[in-house]
């Protein structure tokens, strides 16, 4: 049987692996920090938690996104789009930080004059947000 | 020989489908308008027109945004974030709809009480703005 609590993850149209990108946006600002996928049980364990719960592509596993950098994202509104294929999360960026680089924002590079120029800075050295490896 | 005008292209991490996500953003309110997709020549004719072209998946062609509604989005800023994957343009959105739905942005539900609540009205009414099929 139907979970029917569930019935709100049936109107996402994943993709053929089963995904769904997921913008999160700072809930203040409105700056857009970063974009990673989920899958269904993700954005399950996202909404009942109410921190950001990615799918890691590259690692193949659950991302409680923060779970080694302490920066987490604690939900304010979950929205989603008029073709139900993209995840808009509102958040409290925890540490300020949503970038592995160590930036508030992943999105720290701009097009200028035909090159990609960074243009944010580094806020913490990312040796001391996930330790020397 | 690479057409080193197009360096920049280069940098970005097509999908196998040779598409990106790009996420346009109201570069005055902050406000997620949507998510759609470029490919090469769609990203390229963005920086050259300096107005947003997409690749319709559906349609399987290039897609220069308010082609048909009015409603083209003009270019602040293309930026890329870390890895290199997810575009994020900065725009000035005529006529403040983006949405095909006569709405200002497409993520105009929220979950709330685990059911999408739609929670922002239609300014145009869809007919009005692409005619009546």
């Amino acid at each position: 049987m139907q979970d029917s609590s569930a019935a709100w993850l049936d109107d996402i149209q994943w993709t053929d692996d089963g995904l769904v990108p997921a913008i999160a946006q700072d809930a203040e600002t409105g700056d857009i920090l970063m974009m990673a996928w989920m899958n269904r049980e993700s954005l399950k364990l996202t909404a009942e938690e109410g921190q950001a719960v990615y799918w890691s592509r590259s690692r193949g596993k659950l991302w409680r996104k923060g779970e080694t950098s302490g920066h987490q994202q604690v939900i304010q509104d979950i929205r989603l789009d008029c073709d139900g294929d993209v995840i808009l999360l509102k958040v409290v960026q925890k540490g300020g930080i949503a970038c592995h680089t160590g930036r508030r924002s992943c999105f720290y590079r701009s097009l200028t004059d035909g090159e990609w120029v960074s243009t944010d800075p580094v806020i913490r050295d990312p040796d001391a947000i996930y330790g020397k490896h």
